[in-house]
């Protein structure tokens, strides 16, 4: 079984780590602007960065979702490739959030874009996959 | 392997667009409030359909780790029937909740009775597993 | 299949049970302060209840992913008993904020630990996986 999922397995553990670092950097800004818990206002440049960590936690799940659902019905190594491309769109959404709203539009599409492409081939898998039951092994679109 | 976790995918990638909707109707009510990040305040009808699309997020996970759990160990078809249920009652919760914080009570709760009998069926699944290990294939209560 | 995910499944649901208990301690302090949503401020003890909440919640994936992953490519039983030791230190940390900002942390390191440690084994059960093919079972390290 392992070797079907060991790619899914090594882009969440990244994922994983990308959202450790970017807990840290609300850390990091805490301490700078000196804004204690439960407090979660006080300087327009923590807000940024605490909203670009709390969106990035939010779409987690989703990401992860689909990654796997991707990889197991579509192609594996395919939706791996995909979610690296969105953890480094994720990075990207982070550091420019942190420096101006306006910053975190470009890479905030282009992590959506990269989401819709992960459900498209999730779809694609699971229609194959009911559709076309008698095709080696379920990938009939690879 | 795929179809023994076919039905559960599909109501993953389901419960994934949902999410989807709801992130569209608050980038929707950003616009038309002109509100925009990193506020998450400033006008009651736009707080209301932020609040709504949070805790639909919280929900997500513990969603996707009970229908998956519920769907291996005790019956997949009945665990994605529940799925679809859940994912019905969310989406008359949000809608309520656009409308009125009043609004969203009763299918609020609905939501969370599917979940605690998802959790049952879970609870239900992982015990016979363990304790009628010699059972045809686990499913001693199907 | 079963017997080789058992384990993570049972932690997995008494992970989604502690969360249920914390929004259901969420719940009690909106209604003994008088806090209806869509507010998530109004009187300190609340609020700090309510950050705990989502705080784990936040959490809850990160948890839930890395618990999978090490359990399956590094040891299920090991895993296991990481992920009870990081419910419990959740279950701590949540006390403690209820009490006091200060109170929290102690729990809080303590449940970071826990994750770092899933994630040192998740990534040493990876890199056994891809480095030794041919170890029996691919569990090279147990």
């Amino acid at each position: 079984m392992r070797h079907q999922i060991d790619l899914l397995a090594t882009v969440t553990v990244l994922g994983v780590l990308e959202q450790a670092y970017f807990t840290l950097q609300v850390i990091y800004a805490r301490r700078q602007h000196k804004i204690s818990p439960p407090r979660t206002m006080g300087h327009p440049e923590f807000e940024r960065i605490f909203r670009a960590q709390v969106n990035c936690s939010e779409y987690f799940p989703i990401f992860i979702s689909l990654l796997w659902v991707a990889g197991i019905f579509f192609h594996q190594g395919v939706a791996a490739a995909c979610g690296l491309l969105y953890l480094y769109t994720r990075f990207r959404y982070f550091q420019g959030y942190a420096v101006a709203a306006q910053e975190r539009l470009g890479p905030l599409y282009a992590s959506a874009w990269v989401l819709w492409l992960l459900l498209g081939l999730a779809v694609a898998g699971l229609l194959a996959h009911f559709l076309l039951p008698a095709a080696p092994r379920g990938w009939a679109l690879v």
